[in-house]
């Protein structure tokens, strides 16, 4: 059993040691020499070239991911090549691309903020001023990590973004806080979901997750898993799917984003839950019986390290801060520091919320300045 | 911060998770293509040969072991040439020669079964004669699993051995169980200790492991914890040593033997503790703080999955496991099945010791015949 990752970052990088520990193969097919996932980097190349990508497939049982970004024309020539591909090319276009997610979404009667595909500046203009004079603007293709994303007052704060097509306009949601709900489905049917968590973003980068969320009702938390679990289902999504969540202040949840992969909101599963989100994304894609997703402790914190130290590399912490924090998980992900890069993160997990979020914070903040 | 490990088996499989997790590399010597550490072998070799030992250990900021057997000449040529060495020469005679064991164990007070070394028929007739008429004999070099060790009433049932130097005679301990005591230590002498645990042995080999020994009291939990931190202190043993015991039938502990390295009876660790053995091994050869090698569970159960299906390989037979027990940690090694071969281990973890004995020994049994 030997899994392709496309990608060599650090969700290919996190799918290593799972991938040890259960005994199956994994090999990567990273842009870059040095990549975070290097050590089972077996080819370096482009993801965009389908040759690249059909003979990295041919040394592997099934095809996965750690980013949405291979191109429809190399997911179809591996499909059509007879190459086991999951998440599969119709899941992964939904994922692609924001309007056509919302169009899905709406579809199959997904709780989603109001929304429109504008194709003008006028288009976006109208959309905003039914919406209290705001709105927020995405490019359907390529955003991540807050790119690709302006919350505006008029069309004019987007015009560079017109003339490739229309833009997603959505209303501005008022929100509480935000979640993100987590599960895996394999091709055979079978999903599993972890317990939803709340995510605090700062400058539009998830910074840090308490799973799982905190206070949250029975209610919402149901309804988060359902919901989930229903697109994963009615999409046919394979692996991992991420549902980013906003919790509405008027206790709604409403769907934010899609990831068809491993996300930052689940790394707390590495050290918090019985079967991480990493080992998970394994077992489905190779159609294996999903692990149980309860958690192991009450409360897991996870603190991304944002850009790493300002000199030296992340390593050169690792003395004081192991010291002070025997039982905070680190994980470093082979990265230069530079600004608002994710280099690592930490978790901690104890029967307290306030303990583990103490010791989460006090553990990153030796990888800051 | 790079980690050489010499030796290729799964103890250096298993080490490669949390180097990954950690964030420090790891490069490996293994004595074959296709080991179970494939995946960090950046080098084949002989680990006899210095030359070869030493361009390895260029590759690397410390080197340290999967095995004992790395002969001292090429240890004292890695030390001379400037290399950290962990665990070092020193310490690493004591793990390779039984008879120097017992001699040092004898030494430091700790407690040891009754010995001899024995140059010959005669000698050893006398020591069994001694003993009620029997005794255990063992080759003081290259032993392990039961290998090199009989139970003999007679000096004839080792005449093969003789003729290489003096072999060990030790009485037959008439013992209730066998227990293990892992510590780690690192060069600048700071040592953690696991919980002691019970090894259950079929044929000379770990079978199973309950974790921690089921109904120890802190009288002899704390003797055991004592007499591996002060082996390890006194001996200077840096990285993981374990302890094995013989828990006797009036209530003493005896040492059985050594081994300076992560070890079967603390596979457990990596599902049931915050920092397994392997992580701390790695941590105490770099001398990065300790982790906490505190429980995550009231209680784990290892399984060993020995020789493995009689058809077929390991991962044939995951589909029915995992499906059964999807709260079971299943850990494959990478090796083909073959009789009385480690080729992986089981974990589960519980409330309860029962539950996990019971879940543990359901998962394994899908890897039998």
């Amino acid at each position: 059993m030997r899994v392709g990752v496309i990608g060599g970052g650090q969700l290919a990088r996190m799918m290593v040691p799972p991938a040890i520990e259960l005994g199956v193969e994994i090999a990567v097919l990273a842009e870059v020499e040095g990549s975070s996932a290097a050590i089972a980097a077996t080819t370096v190349g482009d993801y965009r070239d389908a040759a690249t990508v059909l003979e990295f497939a041919q040394t592997v049982d099934v095809v996965t991911f750690d980013h949405e970004h291979v191109p429809q024309e190399v997911l179809a020539a591996l499909v059509a090549a007879g190459h086991r591909v999951h998440p599969g090319p119709a899941a992964l276009a939904v994922a692609q691309d924001k309007l056509l997610m919302r169009e899905r979404l709406t579809a199959l009667g997904m709780p989603v903020p109001e929304w429109a595909a504008v194709g003008s500046a006028a288009e976006l203009d109208i959309f905003i001023a039914a919406r209290d004079g705001r709105a927020v603007v995405k490019t359907p293709r390529g955003g991540y990590d807050g790119k690709g994303v302006r919350v505006v007052a008029s069309s004019a704060e987007v015009a560079d973004w017109f003339g490739s097509g229309p833009l997603l306009a959505e209303e501005l949601v008022g929100f509480q806080r935000e979640l993100a709900q987590l599960v895996a489905r394999r091709p055979s049917g079978e999903v599993r979901a972890w317990d939803v968590v709340e995510t605090v973003q700062l400058h539009g980068v998830c910074a840090e997750v308490l799973a799982p969320a905190p206070r949250i009702g029975s209610r919402l938390a149901t309804r988060a898993r359902d919901v989930a679990e229903t697109i994963a289902t009615e999409l046919g999504v394979t692996g991992v799917l991420a549902v980013e969540l906003f919790e509405t202040t008027d206790d709604r949840i409403l769907i934010n984003e899609l990831a068809m992969r491993p996300h930052n909101s689940g790394h707390w599963s590495i050290d918090g839950s019985v079967t991480s989100q990493f080992e998970q994304h394994l077992r489905a894609v190779l159609d294996l019986p999903l692990g149980d997703p309860s958690r192991t402790a009450p409360w897991s914190v996870m603190i991304n390290i944002l850009g790493g130290p300002a000199t030296g590399s992340l390593a050169d912490r690792y003395p004081a801060a192991l010291a002070d924090q025997p039982a905070v998980k680190v994980h470093g992900y082979g990265k230069d520091p530079r600004p608002g890069r994710k280099v690592g993160h930490v978790t901690a997990t104890s029967d307290e919320l306030e303990d583990a979020a103490f010791r989460a914070r006090a553990a990153a903040a030796f990888f800051k300045e």
